[in-house]
């Protein structure tokens, strides 16, 4: 699906096709996040000023450059959950039989359709935890984007979360609910606290309040 | 730039080059936010259910299309008008005419940056508009969409501050840089709290709080 031009992508988000969706978009924009941690990166590291980081600098940029790939394989990933779950929608009701099919088709493609969302979420966490180290350890001219880019990764988190949410509220198996939405909620309170942290330090050392 | 495909762009931003950065970033982000209304635009049109808002969404439509080519226009005038700024930055400074130099083309090529994700800014207040009225008409099985949607317009908006600040900050045009900073400030404290108002309410209507 990345593989058509960035313009398509945006055109294919915006049909009614089921696919891609909220979901892919999220990782995707995940992706764009991370991409500017590592971009930071790259404009550190070569630099005398920055010598005595650069291992550190490297390091985080391969791990940015590993949670990119992960991100981008969660698009495909979210495309092939979520199309069962669209089609599983679609199926007739009008007998108990038809009844009893489409809700066990329904909640079997449910658990697959949150699960991915779910990783992106976590993809996201491990996103930020490595911004909030090249916050510290990057170069000073680029830091407006580390900012900009834990940004992108915590509307990704915002963004998998809703799309989590609006399958486990139709969700049978209230164990696995329970399960899913505790490990969401926990990563979103530590997380998006964590973001405005990052951001408020990155905005005061650019406005120098 | 966004004619290559959308793995590549992200690829383009990684690297050290100077463009795409936080500024192209960020406008290409607003325009996945707003796709995702449209999105919800074409999934509510043709439903018996929503016959009496089709006219008001098909309109929101329209427009969400005009700024996603606005955004997306964005991308573009944002590597224009950055490159010539990123050049100035490296000029020699050894001279006191060299100093001046430097310090003229940088200020002339800083005003021209600052103005594109100041714009930007204002194309995600617009789009954050037209997703408060698409969550009020649009169909509801999509309103996680609408909440996706509007949270990436504010990551956008927090994006383009950042871009905008990091320019005035060495802005010597005093006159300009108050106006311009004050517009931002406007805009962000109206539309991050307007954002968070519908994210909430999404949020609420998937979660039932």
């Amino acid at each position: 699906m990345l593989e058509s031009s960035a313009k398509d992508f945006v055109t294919a988000l915006s049909s009614k096709e089921p696919i891609p969706g909220g979901g892919g978009a999220s990782a995707y924009v995940g992706s764009i996040g991370m991409a500017l941690g590592v971009m930071v990166g790259n404009l550190t590291v070569g630099k005398k000023k920055y010598a005595d980081v650069e291992d550190d600098v490297k390091a985080l940029m391969e791990k940015g450059e590993r949670i990119i790939e992960r991100f981008q394989a969660l698009v495909a990933e979210d495309a092939e959950a979520f199309y069962p779950l669209s089609q599983a929608y679609g199926l007739p009701k009008n007998t108990e039989e038809e009844i009893k099919i489409k809700e066990e088709t329904l909640q079997k493609a449910l658990v697959k359709a949150t699960l991915v969302p779910l990783e992106i979420a976590r993809c996201c966490a491990e996103g930020i935890d490595l911004q909030e180290e090249m916050a510290q350890k990057g170069t000073r001219i680029a830091i407006s984007d580390v900012g900009v880019g834990v940004i992108f990764l915590k509307a990704a988190l915002e963004g998998a979360k809703l799309n989590v949410f609006i399958n486990t509220k139709i969700m049978k198996d209230q164990d696995l609910k329970l399960k899913i939405e505790s490990e969401l909620n926990a990563l979103c309170t530590t997380y998006t606290a964590k973001t405005d942290r990052i951001y408020a330090e990155v905005q005061n050392s650019i406005t120098g309040d």
